[in-house]
Formats: C-alpha cells, sequence, structure tokens
C-alpha cells in the first residue's frame, strides 16, 4: 500500500491509478496514458496491471482523444516507414478479415496502375479468416520478407507491394494483442481499432481504406459494433493525419467462389483478367474507387484497368519483384470430395462462419502461429445463394492433402447451406460506406 | 486461437470462457468458477487471466449463488479449523478497520467472560488502519503466533484467544487479494465479501459478527457501499451456515482517543476497568450483545461484565497465555509533540484519515508488510467532537520515537480539525444493524 496522501507527489503516473481511472469511468489522461503504453512495452507496467486496464476498457470505453493518444503510444513504440520520397501519393487498404477474402490481390495491382503507391503490409491468417500472405505463398517461388529498401524500391518501380509487416512496427501492439488474445479482451473497439491503426499509420501511408466486415463469417458480426469500430478507425486515421475511409461490408456468406489459397489466388487472377465472381468484382472495384479518391484520382476508371489487361501487367510485375512465378502452375490438392444437390431449388444461403472453419480443418488455414497451411487446401464453391440446382448437381468441393480430413470439415458443414424454392436475389456486399 | 466450433468439447473450463461470461454480464456456472480459483490456486490460470477476471467482476458484479461458489472455492483452497469438540459455542468479530480501532482488545474477554469461546484469528496492519496483532505486540512478552492446538487449549480454559491467522486457512485468497492489491481490483465488493468471509468460515466459527465501517477513515467510505458489502457479507455467512449480523459504523472521526499501538493497548484496558471513552465502550458493548445473542445469550448483561472485573479478569489470563505481562510498563515514546487550540470553542470536527496517516507516518503503521512498527508511536487525542476548549488547551499529542518524522505527520493534518461555536452532539457510532 501507498500512502494515499503522498503518491499523486511521488509518482504522477502510477499504474493503479490509471487503471483505477478507466475503472472509474474517467478519461485517462494524455502524459498517463502514454506513459502506461510505454512503461508496459519495457515491462515497468506487468501483464496483470495491463490486462486489468484492458479489460476496464472494454466495459467502460475510450473517448475519441484517449484512442488517439493510444495508438501515437504505440506507434511511438517501434519505427515508422516514410514514403515522401517517392513523389507520389500512396494509399492503403486494411480488411477485418473474412471467409475467401482475397480482395488484396486483384485491388493492389489495380490501384497501382494509376500510377498510385500501394504498399499493403499484411499478416499471415490465424483462426478460419486466412491470411494474404498464405495465399501468395502458394506461388512458387514468391517471398513475403522484403527489406525497407526493396519495399520502396518495388513501390517506385512497380507501385503495389504486398509483404511481410516488419516488426518494428508498434512492438507495443504485439505484445499487447498476445495478452489480449489470453484474457478475453480482443474484442474492445478502442483496442481493436489502436491496434489495426497503429501499424497502419506507422506504416507511412497517406491514404487508408478499410474494409470493415460484418456477418457470421466476420470478426466481429454485429453490424451496430462494426459500424461503430469503422467510425473508431475513420476519426483515428483522420486525427492522425491519414485520409481514411471504410465501407461496411457483408461478410455472412464467402466471398466469391474459393475459399483457401491456391485456389483464391486463381480466382483473384481471374478478376484480373476481367472475369470472376461478381461479389469479388464487386468488392474490388468499390475499394478501388475509394482508395482512387483518397489519392486525388476520383474519375480514374477502374473497370476499363481490369478489362484492358493494366491491372494484370501490374499484378504480374509485382509477383516476379517478389522472385514469384506469375505463370507457374499453382499446388494441386491430392483428394477432393465433392458435395452434391440434395434437391433441386434455389440456393438461398451458405454460411461464412462453417465454410470457413471447414477450409482451415482442411488444412488451409492454421491453429499457432508457428504451424504451416496447406497450400492446396480449401473448398470450391461451384454455387453461390440466388443460383437455381437441380438433384445431384455439384455445390462444392472439399480440397486436401490427406482425405482424413474430410470427416471434420463435413462435421462443420452441417447445415451450413440451404437450398429452398424462393427465388433470391443476392444483396451487394457493400452496405455503408464511413466518412471523416 | 482455438477452434470455435471444438472448444467446447476440448476444454469445458477454459479461462478465457469464464473471463468472457463474466465481461459480458453472465453469472459463472458452479463448476466454471469452482475450476477457476483452484487452478489459479494451482497457477494453471495465469496472473493476468485472473486480472482480467476480477476486472470484470468489479465493474459487472457477481450474484449471491457466484460470492458463494467463489467462496467455497477459496475455503477448499487450504485447511479448515473445527472447534466442534470445544462443546461450547464460537463466535467471532471482524472490523473492516478504521482508524484507532482497538475494539477487539476489550471485546473479545468481554464477551468471553459469559463462557463463550471468541476464537479471533486477526491480520497485521498495513496502511493507515493498523492492525489488532501489532497492538497486541506492545505488550513485553506477547506471542501471536499459535498452534492450532495452542489455540483450542487457550479456548476451552481462557476461552478468548487473539493470535495470528495460520497461512493454511484460504491460500487462494491471499494469492488473490496481493494480484488484486496492485491491479486496481481491491475495491470490488464481491471480492472483499469473499475474502473476508472464506478467512472466517474456514476459521471454524459457530456465528460472526461484522462491524463493517463507512466515513472518511474507512477502507469503504460510502455508506450505500458499505451496507452493500454488510448485506453480501451476512448472506454469504448465511449461506455457509454461519449465523451472521452486521453493524454499519461510524468511522469519520477517530475510534476513542487513542490512535497507534501501545496507547491503543492503555485504552483498551481502561475499557475493561469500567471507564474508556463513551465512543469506545458504545462500540463494545453494542458489538458484545450482537456476539452474545448469536451465541444464545441474548440477556447477558454485557455492562455489569465490565464494572465488575469479569472481562479485565479474562484479559489478563489471555494476554499470559500467550507469555505476555499485563502488569508490565507499556513502550513509551522518545519525543512527543503537542498540538493546541488556536482558538476557544467546541470540537467540530476531527478527521479520522489525515489523522490515520498521520499516525502512520509517526511510525504507528507499517507501508509494506516486511516493515516493524513503533509500538509507542501514534497520537492521543485530548479531546473529541462535541467537548469544549479553550484558547491554549492541548488537542492532541504526536508520539515518535524520532522526532524528524513530526513535519510530515503535520502536514497530514492541514485542515484535519475544526473548532467551531455551536453546541454539537456527537452521533453515535452504531448506525444500522443488518441481519439474514
Amino acid at each position: 500500500m501507498t500512502d494515499p496522501a503522498a503518491s499523486a507527489a511521488v509518482e504522477p503516473h502510477d499504474a493503479i491509478d490509471v487503471i483505477r481511472a478507466k475503472r472509474d469511468g474517467a478519461a485517462v489522461p494524455e502524459p498517463a496514458l502514454r506513459w502506461m503504453i510505454d512503461a508496459y512495452t519495457r515491462g515497468y507496467v506487468t501483464d496483470p496491471q495491463m490486462s486489468a486496464f484492458t479489460m476496464a476498457v472494454l466495459l467502460n470505453g475510450m473517448d475519441r482523444d484517449e484512442i488517439r493518444v493510444m495508438t501515437e503510444a504505440m506507434i511511438a513504440s517501434g519505427e515508422r516507414m516514410d514514403f515522401s520520397s517517392l513523389g507520389k501519393p500512396t494509399v492503403d487498404k486494411h480488411s477485418t478479415g473474412g471467409v475467401g477474402d482475397k480482395i488484396t490481390l486483384p485491388l493492389a495491382p489495380l490501384v497501382a496502375s494509376f500510377g498510385v503507391a500501394v504498399p499493403q503490409l499484411s499478416g499471415r491468417g490465424l483462426g478460419h479468416t486466412g491470411g494474404t500472405l498464405d495465399k501468395l505463398e502458394s506461388i512458387p517461388g514468391w517471398r513475403a520478407a522484403l527489406s525497407n529498401d526493396e519495399i520502396l524500391a518495388q513501390l517506385a518501380d512497380v507501385g503495389a507491394v504486398i509483404c511481410a509487416a516488419g516488426s518494428g512496427l508498434a512492438p507495443a501492439d504485439k505484445k499487447l494483442y498476445a495478452l489480449r488474445d489470453v484474457t478475453g479482451t480482443v474484442e474492445a473497439i478502442p483496442l481493436i481499432a489502436s491496434s489495426i491503426m497503429s501499424k497502419k499509420i506507422a506504416e507511412g501511408t497517406d491514404a487508408l481504406v478499410l474494409d470493415v466486415k460484418f456477418g457470421s463469417g466476420a470478426f466481429i458480426q454485429d453490424l451496430d459494433r462494426a459500424r461503430e469500430l469503422a467510425r473508431t478507425m475513420v476519426a483515428l486515421g483522420t486525427d492522425s493525419g491519414v485520409a481514411t475511409t471504410a465501407l461496411l461490408t457483408d461478410m455472412s456468406t464467402p466471398l466469391g467462389r474459393a475459399i483457401g489459397n491456391a485456389n483464391e489466388v486463381r480466382e483473384s487472377v481471374e478478376v484480373l483478367a476481367g472475369g470472376g465472381p461478381a461479389d469479388v468484382v464487386e468488392l474490388t472495384v468499390a475499394l478501388a474507387r475509394e482508395m482512387l479518391a483518397l489519392a486525388g484520382r476520383p474519375d480514374a476508371d477502374v473497370e476499363k484497368a481490369l478489362a484492358d489487361g493494366r491491372a494484370m501487367d501490374v499484378w504480374r510485375r509485382m509477383i516476379r519483384a517478389q522472385d514469384g512465378d506469375p505463370d507457374a502452375a499453382l499446388p494441386q490438392p491430392r483428394e477432393t470430395h465433392t458435395v452434391t444437390a440434395e434437391r433441386g431449388g434455389v440456393v438461398t444461403g451458405i454460411e461464412a462462419l462453417p465454410f470457413g472453419i471447414a477450409a482451415w480443418r482442411l488444412g488451409a488455414g492454421r491453429a499457432r502461429p508457428q504451424d504451416p497451411v496447406v497450400h492446396a487446401a480449401g473448398i470450391d464453391l461451384h454455387v453461390q445463394p440466388g443460383e437455381t440446382v437441380t438433384p445431384g448437381q455439384p455445390l462444392f468441393t472439399l480440397l486436401a492433402d490427406d482425405g482424413a480430413r474430410f470427416g471434420r470439415a463435413l462435421d462443420a458443414l452441417t447445415g451450413a447451406w440451404t437450398i429452398g424454392d424462393e427465388p433470391l436475389d443476392p444483396a451487394p456486399r457493400v452496405r455503408e460506406r464511413i466518412t471523416a
């Protein structure tokens, strides 16, 4: 116990005082909050103390200023990148993650085809939502790890880079996320927002478009909470000098027809070739327009760049720049298992979460950060909601390197699709747009 | 990340699930809560996890069943004592702690003088509220540590024991309290209640009277919160088969005229001799009546036992049984500093908290558990609220072994007493009585 009359003078930023302030519903003053994050990163504030603090944040919230200060403190814990020497606008995209979400792959080269630099520093997948780097590593030779100099050179030359985020960006976030993961505090919106945005702001982009998912396959399933997260991040980006827009998009059904790694690359290339599933094209085009608008190119003809091969050209140069062969054959599964329609009718529902879990169980995702993924594993959907099927028509095919995995994957899929009689017009993916 | 579809089957009691349930406002099911406390005691649940859980308990509360289950789990973490072989009723008292609170000293022998066994297992002081064992250790030779056999023998022979609680009682509480102390979660009422009651129930008493303090010198200053704590503990005792009553008592001014250790023993002996300050006598008598009523002696003439020396006889035997000399001189301070009235009038206020802090700074209390206390240090009040003073009349005397301590003690006392012109009739100490 400390002397209650003396503590304010002896230690102006005491961890217990900071915890109590948030616990009792107050805003934590800026110097105390900066100290708390810095001291936690250095180990002066302990894990149990930070854990109590994050639970108090989850339950009592943080105001806009607190979220900005916390984010700035996390950025200050590590290095910042600087793309100002490029002489062209930089714009990045972040998705909160979904089932079949391969949008980054066609999007980055598409936007870069308009002379805008797209530094897309990404992570690996954990759980059922997959990771952009895991998908690209299906391509023979392609490497995710680039030095800062290589990133700058590729942005200057090709315009688009998708690579691994270095560990030097916001190390406080890394430590804090690991703690939240085991203490039931992942779901706090101020902490999600500052975690995502600290890395994106440290990355040094001029502008950022957020794809905030809702629905059963999303990290945040509830639309209202997804909207709150989107608004929080848009405010935070704006307050930090990064022009930020968010789209709220539906993740209740898988995005496109491919869920996995190699098959998602294949579908991305279809989109770059002017084809691909309508919903993947819709979302790619919508996000590209937002990014180009923030980069000062609101009138860019995005569809044309997909149709005439310009986006594909950037894709091929981007893959080659990272030692990948865009013409190489992608890995094929050793075993497949196709499920057919038990009746005829209209596909009325394909639930994203069980299909994400099934793909994960087939080997497309990992349970622990150090596990490898099986690049050929996943699920190919042969139909999407609204399409008509006849009895016996193939609905989807499970892909795996080991047929023993099919049983548990199929367990996850019980009741995950429905066939009805009424026609269904699928809703658009993009539901709302949030601006500063 | 664990497989969301599989986690329930693989690990029925997962710490993150328990944290999330409480975080989201649910009651934690009984087996999961028992597991949580047991696993924390054994180290399977980590400090950061328990810290997040306790913050969620502080902010979202626990229902009556959860508090009972948590308390039972803490009791089950250690040994239980059993006084049933004594063949007489046992009744204990617990105070939430206050400034000048020496009531246990006259109370235990007073109640025991009616043939009731009083096992008073106590702690040491930390912070400004002092500890019963620290006070008794002012008596030359007296020892706090007794074996379980010695406790039983003394209860059978003398009837009253005040000694150190063994570390075998509710070790989960000890671990949990140390965590709460550094993570800003001390103030959670369900956790305070289960902490106090787990030790008292494990101690094996038949009945328990709680002295729950409110006011500036109390751990919980707000009357409504003190009442909530009292009701929670009375319900918990009742649910656990221990007849429990609580008194809500005023701790806004120091209790009696002595604040310290040796001087509080002296004042206690005055009460046992039939004298002493009116408020100390009021509270001692009120608590004794409650204890005796629970022990089946509602008509016991408590005042008579103080007036005729029976309580004093038990006191002397109790001190001797623990190797103390009840006739030995108590330690005297090396230096004193007396503050006098700057004007004449009526003493209208003496604030408990600053006087508690001042006594602590004089050496009567400790800042760290391993520190010693100065037995002669403290404060003697020469007046109490409602008394009339003339200019220059002594108000109080600071007692210390080192005169250098007076300055910081006086700093704490700035504005801590007031002298006015209107007569003041001091309110009684006991304000409410809470029964099952």
